[in-house]
């Protein structure tokens, strides 16, 4: 059976959301899960649930990393050997073969830092890249890199799109994805100096490539895979997520200020409107991959609740049976093979 | 009174849109237009409308610059002193002074080129930015440049602010209008190359400057002006348009799909859900102003119906009267005397 690394100090809601979460996907999943954290808290949390018949170790990691961890100070906490916090201990035990996957609600950052320097990169990677789905009118898009790297090049960029593919096949079953490259314009010739650096070696590559996609290819479902670098990733889930809140706390705000009819009319529809919220939760993903580094690591959002959480283990476990690591591997070899 | 020059041939429905926006326009804003495009399609759409009372003229202009015109033929088409197309027809119009802005909805590129070629930048600007209104829980924010530059150094952000800050001020009447920066995360210290690069700039400038912003910050209505370059800005835009396409489809299909109840419901908010779509629709706010050149150019979507001509020539108006431009010939002159 698979088993699961769980960084049970990483949500908002350390450790209950975590543990609970944990708990809930041991049931669902048939998966053993390792909780990686401080045992006095994570034990008296776990005795709340019926725990016989499912396989949770607890391994004691008495440190967190926390938002405040950065620079310097992070690097260090991430590195020592001996580090005991929540995430360096959960990544170690991946490394060390005993976990298939980790899995963290914890800081992005310290994650992405973390992971990089307790398992490397895939030989070939020098930027891993975290890549959420996007949820589309006909299902969902992947995009990479959303964060890990604000500034890259075009290699990197070709490197984004072989990982997206082989993850999108591998863990997300779409056969032959479609990538596209996130541009200011769709027409060829169209996007700053990257793009347009990028375009030809993901043109002559053999991959699916489409081209430039803009924001209403990306959410109408065109690209199953869209790469850009870290900068512009971010700003685009981030700005997808505010005008997603904006939308709906504006319609419930004019429904409450519309009069009767309109509140009745709210009433009405507030199965439609819970289905719209469910398809721009993030907890429905549970977590996104960190592609890239030689190990699988899945990182979801501190506001993570019990579903997230078990969500994020399910696509883990996917992710430990389908063999993308090894794909990931040898794709990335035989492109810079084909380079040379 | 103020004229204002109106690219009859510019929307996609042109020149219908494009001749009600500007009838309805003068009517309504007690200004002078000049429609500016083929006078054998122009006319007849104009006595369509009862017009003895308000002073619409025809300045001919054959030919039209279209999506296909771009690259080294657009710029041709764009400089030549002699070029009867209605860009090229409506700018020398201002450039003569015969109007005081020129309003398109045609081709954004060709615009932007067209604007740059005949009226030039002010002095020490050397790169324009359109800076469109985005909405925001609590009125707008300025967002620039979202589309003529895709590659941009510091100064040009530093000037984006300068222009932004005055065009929030003297346009659309914000006191001491809050700055920042889109960014990847809201501390000092996160971005790209170009953000760590502005940053100091932004800072140490006498504007109202709050750092690094996000989608949050920006659709939180948390700022007035957002700086970035013109790629980032561009998907920014375009993702929040999707975004908010994607949502109100889903909404819909979810109503549709719902049953009688929510059908029911569906029809009681539609008074609600119509509120929502005029906050997210471009033709509320009618066009973007394109800061920094020597004179005003105001740029609509394709897709603009004739409220969103009429807005934009509201707009126009507005920026005429106000004196934005010389405000911002004297700030760009005095921060380069800082800079120097």
């Amino acid at each position: 059976m698979i088993t699961i690394a769980v960084d049970a100090m990483g949500s908002d809601l350390y450790p209950k959301a975590d543990v609970e979460g944990a708990v809930l996907a041991a049931k669902e999943y048939r998966v053993n899960i390792i909780l990686v954290g401080d045992e006095n808290l994570i034990k008296p949390e776990l005795e709340k649930y019926e725990t016989s018949k499912i396989n949770i170790q607890v391994v004691h990691a008495p440190e967190i990393l926390c938002m405040d961890d950065k620079g310097l100070s992070l690097v260090l906490k991430a590195r020592r050997p001996n580090s005991k916090n929540s995430m360096a201990v959960g990544l170690d035990l991946v490394k060390a073969g005993k976990a298939s996957a980790f899995v963290t609600a914890g800081n992005t950052g310290a994650a992405s830092v973390s992971a990089y320097f307790r398992l490397g990169t895939i030989p070939g990677v020098d930027r891993p890249a975290l890549a959420p789905v996007f949820p589309t009118a006909k299902g969902f898009c992947i995009v990479l890199d959303v964060g890990a790297n604000p500034d890259v090049k075009p290699i990197n960029i070709l490197q984004f799109a072989i990982m997206g593919k082989i993850y999108a096949e591998k863990v997300r079953n779409i056969e032959n994805p479609t990538i596209g490259i996130i541009s200011n314009g769709e027409e060829a010739g169209k996007g700053n100096q990257l793009v347009k650096d990028s375009y030809p070696l993901l043109s002559s590559s053999n991959l699916n490539f489409i081209g430039n996609v803009e924001g209403k290819e990306v959410l109408g479902g065109k690209v199953d895979v869209a790469v850009t670098d870290g900068f512009t990733g971010n700003v685009m889930l981030k700005t997808s997520e505010a005008v997603a809140k904006l939308i709906i706390d504006k319609i419930k705000e004019n429904i409450k200020s519309g009069g009767l009819a309109a509140n009745i009319g709210g009433l009405l529809i507030k199965k439609s409107m819970g289905n719209i919220k469910k398809l721009m939760d993030p907890s429905e993903e549970g977590a996104a991959p960190l592609l890239g580094i030689n190990g699988l690591v899945f990182i979801g959002h501190g506001r993570s609740n019990s579903t997230a959480i078990k969500n994020a283990i399910r696509i883990a476990k996917q992710a430990s049976v389908s063999g993308v690591l090894d794909s990931i591997r040898e794709s990335v070899k035989e492109s810079l093979e084909n380079i040379d």
